[in-house]
């Protein structure tokens, strides 16, 4: 089978998710999902001092935790590859810091467990790594302040705007192990088609959504219902229909297998976060939390994951720039995904 | 031969350099380097209208001028690997928003033309890629506001700070083509000794540049009298002399073929930028104007390029936090170079 069809990559040593790990927020943990998680932390703070020092705990904690359920240690791994939405990626660099494993470090927005399970995919498949994992985190509160107003300034969210979310989710990606198992995937193209409200990333980032599984479904002559699931990153309760109708306008319906991570993660009405949830913690945490035990127990067989991203910045927007959207995916399968 | 050699990688397809173009600015262009670039720009702005939209125009013409340089079109590149300093990396999304190339975003600081690379040659050495554009960009405006202090404040620079480079390289990795051969690589560490000072990061990333390369050097089995240079990103004039102490501690001696990119970059005298050159720019821009000309030619056979990347931000210093660095590096050969 070759490794790349059209614009689609295919792993045909179908590396292993060996194991994998979630953590929430209180507020993530008092959502549907809240049953999911691996572990719900009450202390926003993680035990630091500070937010950005909260969010490496975080990520730290749930790398650490995916290696327990694996029971590996740091030297079993030969590369983490990981990325946040901090500036310059700290949440990250500090995360890994102690670990003493190669890291190569990714920026993809919201889009980054998606990209990040790609390239270990692409690592191991390809026999440059026999185990790396992919590790992501949002933070409520370093989102805020960094990218729209101080926490303390209280300030009024339009209905369009969606809830960073306080999560991450780590996965160690190995050639050796049991379902599920990484497939193949589809790396992202940039979308831009206009949208300057950075208060409604639902919206910039649905086209790029509908552009890679298109492509995807196209490029390895399937249609939705071959698919368990059909998994957007974070459009939530505004891009999720934007994506159906788009693809709907190309001869796809996807809207029976449809399920998006910022949709599922809060109760709208109970917890008042408008449009769902979003942040690289999003989709990686209900991924981890919510779909892999699912394809590990063969209640799923296959899901594409298509983790979506907003590549703005707080200054481009202030610039006046749109906001430049990406969507990656990876195709997920069960034991008996595998074979049939 | 093996994908991988204890933590180092080979790529036994050898991907080939196909094309690569350097932009640098007008400073770089007055400097040791200036007969070495392709283009120098003499218009800071680069046509636009604000400084982080300037960088994402050099770093735009700098993939155009790859890709002319090959005789390509955006058509015949599958993937683009690139980023940059600029927060949220919008330099490279915003560069690359217009190519609709399937886009990876990564996060390496001033490593990050090392970490393209690498990633693109395993892309195409694997067989996951045909054509992988790796590229990076710095602009010394963006830099200097987002990290340091507005311009206009005319801030005094300490002896030991490095002068964020204005400029960019891209290179088109290519599973067809001539020498240079990318051969191989080692993925980073995060190393971080304890350095607090934002204005002496070439001491901050010594460290991670002595663990790569001695990590690459103990892998491969081979000795600095192997390579025609072992080329670090930008240690400057303060990190690379303890670089060379570093690994003499360790028994290995590389002073005899060690350059520097950020020390080569400019005239410590006469231009007064006192450390030497920094940023992603830098080392890329030195890599494709310097050094792969004269692996093509032969005039070298086999370099190492190392390129060191500072995982600090603003806030991460302002919190009081050490400066965790990372160097990732790349083997690249001449024809002659691949079968001596």
């Amino acid at each position: 089978m070759p490794k790349r069809i059209y614009s689609s990559l295919s792993f045909e040593n179908h590396p292993s998710l060996y194991s994998f790990a979630s953590i929430a927020g209180q507020k993530e943990g008092e959502g549907p999902m809240k049953n999911y998680f691996d572990h719900i932390e009450q202390d926003g703070m993680f035990g630091e001092k500070n937010w950005e020092k909260a969010e490496s705990r975080l990520q730290a904690n749930t790398l650490n935790l995916a290696l327990q359920k694996g029971r590996l240690k740091p030297v079993d791994v030969d590369c983490i590859i990981g990325g946040d939405l901090i500036n310059q990626c700290t949440g990250s660099s500090f995360a890994v810091r102690e670990t003493k494993i190669p890291f190569l470090g990714v920026y993809g927005a919201c889009s980054t467990m998606a990209e990040s399970l790609l390239l270990a995919g692409i690592l191991v498949d390809g026999g440059y790594s026999f185990r790396t994992a992919a590790v992501t985190s949002s933070h409520f509160s370093t989102a805020e302040r960094q990218f729209r107003f101080p926490l303390s300034y209280g300030g009024q969210r339009t209905p369009t705007a969606q809830w960073t979310c306080t999560a991450s989710g780590a996965i160690v990606v190995s050639a050796e192990g049991e379902a599920p198992y990484i497939v193949g995937g589809c790396i992202g193209k940039i979308n831009d088609l206009g949208v300057t409200d950075a208060t409604n990333m639902g919206a910039a980032m649905a086209p790029a959504a509908a552009d890679t599984i298109l492509r995807y479904l196209q490029d390895t002559s399937t249609t939705p219902e071959t698919y368990d699931a059909i998994i957007t990153g974070d459009l939530g309760n505004i891009g999720s229909p934007l994506l159906i109708d788009l693809l709907l306008k190309q001869g796809v319906d996807i809207s029976s297998v449809h399920q998006d991570c910022g949709a599922l993660m809060f109760d709208e009405q109970k917890q008042d976060t408008h449009a769902g949830g979003s942040g690289c913690g999003c989709s990686a945490s209900i991924l981890c939390g919510y779909f892999l035990p699912k394809l590990q127990s063969g209640e799923m067989k296959k899901i594409l994951f298509a983790a979506t991203g907003a590549l703005l910045s707080a200054m481009s927007s202030q610039q006046g720039e749109s906001i430049p959207s990406i969507c990656h995916l990876v195709e997920i399968r069960s034991q008996e995904g595998l074979t049939c």
